[in-house]
Formats: structure tokens, sequence, C-alpha cells
């Protein structure tokens, strides 16, 4: 039996029994946007919540994908199981497409313990901040302990997008400044771990100093986390055995101190805030499109009925 | 009896038979937005129409100020009324205070065949671009057939408000390029009539071969209106009478071109189109601060119901 002619719910099921496609076509779904997606957020959510989110994020040429992929290699060879969604939202490619750097990951392609997507914005009513979190839902009901959510650059929606893990490393090279000076205070604010990957090259420690530097200067509370600064060489897969130590320490500790339950249910209000901003503004367009409106607007120019008149027969009466 | 005792209907009957002080009290309604605002607007929009809209803007310090006071200066002494609205984004100050500038214009203030009003933002929902159209209509309504709307800058909101009048003159200096470099493309857009004051200067003639240069590379239609530049030396009064009587063929060109009522048709649905966004805002922020959407975003943080639901709750079902 084709996929196409399932219904979401056999999807869903067929996802949970470990079936790819099934899995590759839900998240189709989600990418699109509308109907179909929520229908899938709707099975996804009570299942959802035992999987966690890894954010990866830094400026392009960083290596990330190069990390993702050794990274990947590692949580692999300790027999976990590990999905990745990388996020371009300059990207017109979605779904299956390869981006270029995808093809570092393609050595993880037939294994059936990952699962890599890339995902773009497409026509999703919510443009990426809303089709991510459904994604990493959907990974996680259909049973993925580990979500890496890979962002291209540095720009301010990877950065939210990065930040809106349960841990979130930030990718940094030695001399990296002038790569993310424009947003080197949004990556601050966001990261839980600082990598410095490429550390074979000269300017580790400078950059090092650099960073503590800037930790100094921010406004962290006494007792919180204070991101540590790992030294990786991706291509060769050093470091990440540390990197991937210190992410789980990050993980123990706001897991016992309540802050991931608190980012969790702080992220859940965001998403409903932005679900009910979207739908407010579908709702304008629509209003603003159809013929009632039309032909109200030759009225108030024929100044048949007044603005204030015209809009309360559009929305209903002030209040309501 | 005191005007705050009266109506809104009863003020506005008294400013049409010439009580300038309902008529200011009807005009700090307009400028405060809500209900009785929205009561004003209705009773205006069907009397106005016959009053003529010149907007006036250009760089602080361009003269703008003594050029209005100039402009009412003749249009008095050949027995017009005219009322002008000084509009200043970045002022707190309204209704009767006195900008800085004002004080030029004291010439006129015990005038009754003038009318001079500032005003800026205070609490209109729709900010100064729904309430100068509102307080313009007002005007026109209680019988100004000179309506004079000066703005202070040439910032995006200034130069909007500005361009939307029937007329509208836009103020340089000679060597007027740096002072308004930033906004040049948005000037030239709106502008009827371009004025170089105080033109006693040296680089009167190379300010107008920089217009005319601009206006030649500017797209205009084959037969459109091009705007004259006309010279004037506010301080001395002196081009006044050429510059009034350039607004004047610009009148008359769009009142016989169907241009000034196409403009006019224009600008209530860009006026409808901005009511019905600024209510649907409004709507949007009462839903989300209710003791309503506390409640379920609590529900949502605790996973008892999904942000999709809890949207539908808020907002009834998609579609709605």
């Amino acid at each position: 039996m084709s996929l196409r002619s399932l219904s979401t719910d056999q999807l869903f099921a067929a996802a949970v029994d470990g079936d790819r496609g099934a899995l590759a076509r839900l998240l189709s779904l989600v990418e699109r946007g509308g109907a179909e997606a929520r229908a899938v957020g709707r099975l996804s959510y009570p299942r959802s919540g035992a999987g966690y989110t890894v954010g990866l994020t830094g400026a392009p040429g960083a290596g990330k994908s190069t990390l993702t992929s050794a990274t990947i290699g590692f949580l692999r060879a300790r027999g976990d199981e590990v999905a990745v969604l990388a996020i371009d939202p300059s990207s017109p490619f979605t779904g299956g497409a390869i981006l270029g750097d995808r093809v570092r990951m393609q050595d993880h392609a037939t294994d059936p313990g990952v699962f890599i997507r890339s995902m773009a914005t497409r026509g999703h009513l919510g443009g990426l901040s809303l089709a991510t979190p459904e994604a990493v839902r959907l990974l996680d009901a259909v049973g993925r302990r580990w979500i890496l959510v890979e962002t291209v650059g540095v720009g301010q929606v990877e950065v939210e997008i990065a930040g809106k893990a349960d841990t979130t490393v930030v990718v940094v090279n030695p001399g990296w400044g002038d790569s993310v000076q424009a947003n080197k205070a949004g990556l601050m604010e966001i990261a839980d771990v600082f990598v410095i990957n490429k550390a074979d090259r000269k300017g580790v420690d400078e950059t090092r100093r650099d960073l503590e530097q800037m930790l100094d200067l921010s406004d962290l509370p006494h007792d919180a986390w204070r991101p540590p600064i790992v030294s990786v060489v991706a291509t060769e897969r050093r470091g990440v055995d540390e990197l991937w130590a210190t992410v789980e320490r990050h993980r123990a500790t706001i897991e016992v101190s309540g802050e991931l339950e608190r980012r969790r249910r702080f992220r859940l209000r965001e998403e409903l805030r932005e679900i009910v901003a979207r739908r407010l503004e579908q709702r304008a367009r629509d209003i603003v499109s159809g013929e009632r409106w039309d032909s109200l607007q030759v009225q108030v120019a024929e100044r048949s009925i007044d603005p204030w008149s015209a809009a309360d027969e559009m929305l209903g009466p002030v209040g309501a």
C-alpha cells in the first residue's frame, strides 16, 4: 500500500513502529502547515516529552555540519539513536532536498538509527518558528531520544530557533569575532555550551579568553550555569566526547534545578502565543480580501458609509 | 454652561456655529481616540469634503513654521479662513501645548479667522496616522476651507502624514541635500510642489538643478503634473503669493483630471484598512491578556491541552 493512501493516524502509527517513510511524510505535512499539520500536532503532543533537544548554531563555515556528523558518529558508537533537523531559513529547498553540507552526513544515510531531515519555510503559515517545534515534537513522539536541531547561520531567526532547544550549543572558530560581530549578544544569550571548532588552528586561547571575558561581563545570576567552553576538531572527531559529556552535564543540571521544565513551559506558552498571533493575522488577511470588504471599501470611498461603521460591519462592534 | 458638561453632539453643533473652545475640545477627543473619537468621526464624516488640505513638510530648521505663518498672513489678507494642524510625532505635548516653533504663529493667535492646533500621539490607538485624518475631517466639517497640515521632520511618519494631503508642499533650503539624505526618495514621491525657502542664501540655483534632475529621473507619467519649484523667503513673505498660486493651480488641475477624487478615495480606503488593522491588533491584545488566556497558558504548559486546541478555545475554530 502506498504511503499516500494512508490517513494521518495510520502514518503516525507506522512512524511510531519505526517506518522512516511514514515519518518523512508526516514531516512534510508539518512543514506545509494547515489542517493536516495540526492533525499531526494533535497526535504528537500527548506522546512527546521524553526526547531531548540539542540546538547547534554558529556562523556559516564554522563547521556545524561536520560537528553534527561527528556527534552522530559518537552517539551511534555507544548505541544511541538520533534525529537531526537541519534548518535553513534562507533555503527554498525542503523535505527530501539535500543541502550542500548535508553531503557530509551521508555516512549515516543508510543507518536506521539515524534520521536526518532538512527543513525550510515553504508554505507554513507560522514559518520555521512554528514548524520547527512541531517537527521536533513529532520526532520526539515517534521515539527519537536525541534530537539535534542545526541552524545554518547566526541571523535572528537561526539564533531564535537554536535557542529554543533544551541545550543550546554555539559553535565558533578561533578568531570568530568578525564572522558573528552582528549577533554576538544574541549568541551569548542562548549559549549553554560554547564549542571552539577547528581548535587545531591558531588563536584558540585568545578566543577562549574573549568568550570568558564576555561571560564575565554578562549578567549571569550568581548560582547559574556558566556556559563551559569546549575545544573540538570535528574533522578528526577530537573533543566530541568532552562536548557530549558537557551537554549531558548541562542536561542533568537543568533537570535537577527545574530549569528544564521551566524552559519547556515557557516555550509552550510562546508557541501558543505565536499560534494565536498567526491565526489572527490570517483572519485579518481573510477579512481584507473578501467580496464584502471590496464592497465596503467602495461604499466608504463613495461616502455612503463612514470608515468606523464599515469596520463595525466587518468585525462586529468594538469590544466584541 | 461649561464645555465639559456638553455632549459630543452639542459640542459639534457649537463648533459648527464657530465656537473655538468647542472645536478645541472635540479635537482633544479625537486625539485621545476611543469611543468618543469615533462619535466625533461619525458626526464629521457626512459634513466633510468641502475643505482642502495642504500638507507641508521638510527637515527641521527648513523654516516650515515661518512659511506657515507667512501663508496664514497671505490667506487672511485676502479674507480666507484657515486652520493649521502642526503634527509632531516625537513630541509628548499635545492639545493646548505650544511647540517651540508655534511661538512664531502667535501673531495670529487672536485672529478668529485662524485656528492653530498642535497634535502628538498620546493615547490614540491608531497613533497620528489615524488621528490626523480624523482631525482634518473635523476641521473640514465645521467649515474650515483651508486646512494646513504641517509636520515637523522628514521621518517616515511625517512624510506619510504630509503625503496624505490634497496638495503636498515639500520645503527645502539651498544646499538641502545633506539634511534630508535619508528620505529624499520619500519626499520626491509625495511632493506636488517644491519650495526652496531661505532663497536669499547661496546655492538656490544648484538646489533647483538638483531637484529638476531628480524629477527627470523619477518615473512620472508623460502627462502627469510635474512638481513646480518655487523660491521663497518666508521671513519676508517673499514668494508666498507665487507659492499659493502654484498650490491653487495644482488644485485646479487635479480637480479637473479626477486625480483629487482618486486620491481622496484611496485615502479613505487606506484609513478603513488601518482602522480594521488596529482593531484586530487591539482584539489580539485583549485576547492575550485576559484570565481565560492565563488559564489556557497554564494548561498548555502542564500539557493538559495542546496549543492548537487552546488557540481554538480562544479564537473559535480555524476559518471562523
